[in-house]
Formats: structure tokens, sequence, C-alpha cells
């Protein structure tokens, strides 16, 4: 299989699974067991929560364990909009749909959105930004980096007006922590989400850090796990799959974004010598190192990516989490692309374990399906 | 080590674990990706749903997989509530903390919740609940055993009062599945919880079951993942674990519950013959198979577990997700128990992994310690 859609999912890293494995038939005592087998859950799930913590430059209690990236992002939002008190929230056009629609449910719930714009490389707009944030203005939330172009958004602008205007602010790192060094302490954020599963860790767990100031209510209430803000027994092996692959992300990470890099930089030039009109999107400025989505003017990319998949090539025409929607890339579409050339458009996503043979395979496959 | 907390989590089964493994660095796609790797990701989910659901006697499209008994609590009592309307639920007093503590955070949004009594043997009494159900009333959640004295409720006489009124039903059987034969088509709940984690299934996986008429709102908004009803990440190998240990769960569980059943009303008979001033808690005539609350009248409980554990002893003195609580056992209290008596009982739950040999050293162990 030539996957190239890591964007979407990681493969788990041998060396975070084999951190996992004893805590399913040997150490599987829940964490809030006061007897052994439970206290060495317990302290397993603190040392990965330290370790997260010293990786991420914060306090190990700014640190709750959730299942997904989405539980963690429905758990802030709707969590520090109900504390609040105050009406109005902030996000922009191009967030992952956790954050869109738990928007969009909370203005269900009589609570009042602004959808920033972005201009045509996916930036948000700092000066609408300012003018967006009134008295009842409680959160901004704008993703770290863009899941479908790689677009980096400026975050520490961002935390600096945020806390000027004194309003809290979220931030979605799922797709940005794979390639960005993230410092909490330097950051300025007030809160943000990591899924394990983007960097080769295990689905199901996510990291959400909430500043200790930040007053927010739980999603989930029952037990007092996790400081009484995400009841259910704590799931040991994956959060301790988690740290080791934040670990191991945070190793030699220089050198593994450089060589990632360059992957997409080789696959970007090679297709642009193989296909005509075609056209790369997002920032190429400031993007994650990965991620590559690109315009082949004319051709269909649903197309494409079946005819890929039936020589085992994994790409993808957009983000995972909306496949099931016929709705056309809402991202694409807030950086200005028509109807036909969003369905015109692939994304492919590199990850360290791809190589340059890999892709001259995809660029040869690609060359013959677009070129019939 | 002699483990004997098989309520508070189970060691998973090393047929789950195999039949996990695959999907963390192999089939390691994201269910919701078209391409093949998404598929595989895929089929293999809807495989586990189906098996879980005709194991259960419902509909796949009745089977919703979240990440824990709490999560499916949370999300059905809200969910239900949200989408009704109405204004008033009922539940009992001796639930689970992950509906307890769902009922008082729908209070504070201005709800209102009827908390049923139960009597000494921890049974609710369906004439109450028959008054109080009123025209506002919404939902009716009453667990279908209970995890710290194993008392089983009457759920089908609750299925079939709800079903005259007109309310919806949910049952919490997270702890009951393990002993329990459940026959969906036959009990006539409106929805219903499982825990992987309490059969030797993986942590961070519960099934949620609703039946198809039932409107309920999404607790995680985001992707489109199971029909719009909880977004994020399906967590394959953890499905397809907890499908495997609900069909292991499934398989000669008549003769399993009656070995564990033995090994529990062995413990009993012999801790009477050795320990003088005992009371077993709960419902003698209807109780889960493995579950033994027993009050050892003027010793402290929390001083037992401590001396077992030195002698790699795991019982504990009640629910794990209270143990941080300072609080006495509310199921305890509910069913009539003082306070030094509360303080005096501890729950010793039998798994299918547990032999007689080791109830004798637990037994002996019981013994010196309280002897002294």
């Amino acid at each position: 299989m030539y996957y190239f859609d890591n964007n979407s999912t990681t493969k788990v890293d041998i060396d975070v699974l084999n951190e996992m494995l004893p805590f399913f038939s040997e150490y599987y005592g829940n964490a809030s067991s006061i007897h052994k087998l439970g206290q060495i859950s317990k302290k397993k799930m603190e040392e990965s929560r330290e370790k997260i913590a010293n990786i991420l430059n914060c306090n190990p209690n700014e640190i709750y364990f959730t299942s997904s990236g989405s539980e963690s992002n429905n758990t802030i939002i709707k969590g520090i909009m109900k504390a609040s008190g105050k009406k109005h929230l902030i996000t922009s056009k191009i967030e992952h749909s956790s954050i869109l629609n738990t928007c969009k449910s909370l203005e269900n719930e009589g609570y009042k959105v602004t959808y920033l714009n972005v201009d045509e490389f996916g930036t948000i707009d700092l000066k609408e930004l300012k003018k967006s944030i009134k008295d009842d203005t409680a959160l901004v939330s704008i993703m770290f980096a863009n899941n479908e172009i790689g677009t980096i958004e400026p975050i520490k602008q961002i935390a600096s007006i945020c806390e000027q205007k004194n309003v809290l602010f979220h931030t979605d790192a799922v797709q940005a922590i794979g390639s960005i060094d993230i410092d909490l302490s330097d950051l300025n954020v007030d809160s943000m989400t990591i899924s394990s599963h983007k960097i080769y860790g295990p689905k199901g767990a996510s990291i959400l850090y909430v500043k200790n100031k930040v007053k927010f209510n739980a999603l989930i209430n029952g037990g007092y796990q996790e400081q009484n803000k995400r009841a259910g027994t704590e799931n040991i092996a994956a959060i301790v799959g988690m740290g080791k692959a934040l670990e191991l992300n945070y190793q030699n990470r220089n050198e593994k974004n450089k060589y990632i890099k360059e992957l997409r930089d080789y696959f970007e030039l090679k297709l642009k010598e193989t296909v005509k009109n075609i056209k790369i999107n997002g920032n190429l400025q400031n993007r994650l190192s990965g991620t590559s989505n690109v315009t082949i003017k004319g051709f269909d990319a649903a197309t494409l990516v079946i005819a890929l998949d039936m020589r085992d090539i994994c790409i993808s025409s957009g983000s995972a989490c909306m496949s099931s929607s016929i709705l056309p890339s809402h991202v694409l579409k807030a950086i200005g692309l028509d109807d036909s050339d969003i369905k015109s458009s692939i994304r492919v996503s590199f990850g360290k374990y791809n190589t340059k043979e890999e892709i001259d395979y995809l660029i040869m496959s690609i060359k013959e399906i677009v070129g019939k």
C-alpha cells in the first residue's frame, strides 16, 4: 500500500504500540482504584501527563485526556461558553467540522457566532478579527493550521489581540502538532487541542490543554477523573501510547520535518513537470511541511482518487471527516475556488514512512491516469 | 496478583487483544476515508456493529460506538432531554455517577429530576415510579444492575410502565452485561449503555443502543461519523476488540456465569465461617453472579483493602469511579446502612479468571487481618 493520506490518520509507530501493549492484559487496573493494580495505571497515566507537559511546556494539571480531537474541541468550546455567561464567539470559515458544527449546535441554543473570512491563501484577517470582538464575546477559536491546505494561521498575533481584548483564545492544533514546534509558554493560547492518531499514535486519544485560569464546564459528567472535568474510566493504553507518540514526534523533529518537506516539494516539482494546468492551493510561504493540495484543472478528483486506489495508492479529495458529505470542500470554497476547481482538487499528505520511490510511483500513476 | 475487582475493570482477554492488533500499524486507515485502507477499517467496524446487533438482537443502525459508558450515558440522557422539549426526568438514588452527575448538570440548566428511593435490597418501587411520571416527563433512566451491590432491577416491568405512560426508558447496563443475557427485542428498553472494559474488552469503548424511533441530540458535534450522532475518528481497534469481547461474553455464558457464581457463593460461605458479624448487602435472591458486597461490622474497610493490597490482593471498598470522593457510598446509604456500616463494607467482585485457590488465599488473608 502506498499511503499518502497522513493528514487523515497515520500508522501507529511500532515503538508506540510496544509501549501500549502491557496495559491491555497485564497492567489492566482502573486508574481510579486504590489498590496496586490501579495505582500502576495511575502512575503511568501521570507519567504520560508529565512527559506531555514537559514537551509542550505547561503544567501537568493543564493537560486533560479525552477520546478524540472532536471531543476536546466540543469540550472546550461548549465548556467555556457555558461557564462564561456570554453569548458570542468567533471562529473562521475554514475550521474543522468539530469546531464548525459545535458552533452550529451553540447557535441552535441561542449563541451568536462570527465566522471570519480568509484570504486566497487561507489566512484570516487580523483587522476583521479585532473588529469582530464585542463586549459579549467570550472566545475566539482559530485553528493552528488547516487540515486541507496546510496554511498556518498567525497564532501568536491572534493570541496577543485576544489578550488585549480580554477574550479567551482556543486553537485546534490537531493537524499542526506533527509539523510545528509548539511551546505553550511562548504561544500564549488559553486552550489547545491535539490528537494522537495524526502523529503515529493510537486512535481514541486526545490532549486538551487548558490554562489553569480558564473556567469551563465538563462535557461528560460522572466520576471524578481528570480533575472532575472529563468522566470515564481512563484509557491507559491510549494515554501511554499518546505520550510516547508525542515524545517520538518531538525527537528529531527538525530532521523529520525537513525530510517530509523534501518529499512534498519533490512531489509538487515532479507533478508540475508531468501534468499541465495544475495549481497548488494554500499559503506556499507558510504551510505544513507534509500537506499538498493541488487542483488539476478540468480533471475530476474523485475519478483520480479511485483510479489511484486501484493501484493501491491512498490519497484523498479532502477531509476524511467530511467524506460522507456531498458538499464541496468549505475550505477550498473559502479561499475562492469555484465549484469546478474544487471538484478537481486532491489532497496528498506525506508522513515519515513515505519514500521518494513511492512518490515516483505516485507521479507515474497520476501521469497514466490523467494522461488518458 | 490476586484480582477480585472485576466490577471495576477486567483484564483484556488475549483473544480480544489479538483481534485488535492488526488495526494499529497494519490496517490503520481512517474509516471515513474512501480509499482501500479506509474501507478496510469501515468494513471491520460495520462487521463489529452487525455482530453486536445480532448478539443483542437489534438493528445494526441502532448501535452507536462511543468512548466510554460515561460518554454513552451523557449522550443519551442529555440528548433525549434536549430533543424532547420536556423538562422532567426520573432516575434512582443508586445510579452510577455518570447518570447522577449528568442529572445534576441538567438540573443546573433548569431541568427537574426525581430520584427514586430503593428498598433495603436496592430495588426500586414500581408504584413510586408510576406516581412520579408526569406530563412533562421525557425519560426514565434506571440501571439494569447495581455496580456496588449487584441488585438487578425489574427492567421489563419498568419498560412496560414507561411504554404505557409514553415516556422513554434508558437503562445503564454497564455492570449487567457481563452476567445477564440481554435480548433487546424482548426487553423493550428505548436505549441502553454497555461498556467494553467490564467484559474483558479494551478501555475506551462503549456501545450505546438507541431504538430507531428515539430522537436525541448529539453530544459531540463534528464529522458525519455514527449517523451524525457522534463525531470523531472511529477507534477501529477498540471497536473490533469490543465486538470480540461481547462475542466471547456471549459464548458459554451460562457455564461461565455458573462458575463465577460458584466462586462468589464459595467466598461468602467461607467468609461466614471465618469472620463473625458479617452481613451480605444487596438482593440475595436477584443479584449479579460475580458481585459480593459485605459489611464486616466494626472493622474499617479501608484498612482491610490496604492490608490485602500488601498481600497483592485487589478488592475495593466501593465504586472505582467514586474512589477520589470522601463521601460514603451513596448506594449503601440508599439501602439504609448507617455510616459506621458503610465504612465497614467491602466489594469483592469475581471474574472468569479467578479460581477457588485464589479465594482460599483471600479468605486466609482476611482471617489474619481481621483477626488481629
